[in-house]
């Protein structure tokens, strides 16, 4: 089985992140976000973190990635559910037990070094959940 | 000033609930969530609460439902983000001062009792944005 541990963090994806960025930190208040380039999906972060769950911000850096084409297709939207887990290993062995369709059968890393893995919108009625795990 | 003190739940669009439902109890082991109906909002929620932030399945009751129209434009998709604030009254009234277009001038009640109030779209840079206090 699969031990939820929370909501991790809300990915939201925008063309341009200021107008957001300057939102959450001058208007909500919410202070001291971390930004981070990654590579592999081709996207800047930032996050902030709410204290019971961050936000994370995804602006494209190329016309590849899958947050440009979301983009493209949505407008500036809310892209993707978090959800922390005890451990991913076993959640996605779990989960291959189900057949429930992945998009990443095998962990990679993703923001602030976790270990992320996506699940296929078509086994959660087209909702794009992430499962997380801290890297220790 | 806003006290912002977490994300308090996810709201998520669907057509009908029962996929992501089954999913999110049967393959997640998420227990028990709690089903209401919004009369004003003409939406059924059933609300999964993960210990640390919740995910609101909102479907519709009626082709008049911000909710409808939403999936009529968008199919099954995340729909807002509610955070938490330790007042609702003088964070509107901070929002109000600071220019911040509102959808909700003044306090509504949202499920679970608790008084919410949504920030337009045009102040987060597309972002629909909810914010709650627990009903005491």
């Amino acid at each position: 089985m699969i031990k939820i541990l929370g909501i991790e963090h809300i990915g939201i994806a925008v063309k341009n992140r200021d107008k957001t960025s300057n939102f959450f930190k001058n208007i909500l208040g919410i202070k001291n976000p971390i930004s981070e380039e990654i590579i592999d999906q081709k996207v800047i972060t930032e996050i902030f973190n709410t204290s019971k769950g961050k936000l994370e911000l995804l602006e494209s850096t190329s016309l590849e990635s899958p947050i440009h084409k979301f983009i493209e297709k949505r407008g500036n939207a809310i892209h993707h559910i978090a959800l922390s887990v005890e451990n991913i290993d076993s959640s996605l062995k779990y989960l291959k037990e189900k057949n429930v369709q992945l998009i990443d059968e095998i962990p990679r890393i993703g923001a602030e070094g976790f270990k992320i893995a996506f699940i296929h919108p078509k086994a959660t009625g087209g909702i794009l959940i992430e499962l997380c795990q801290k890297n220790k």
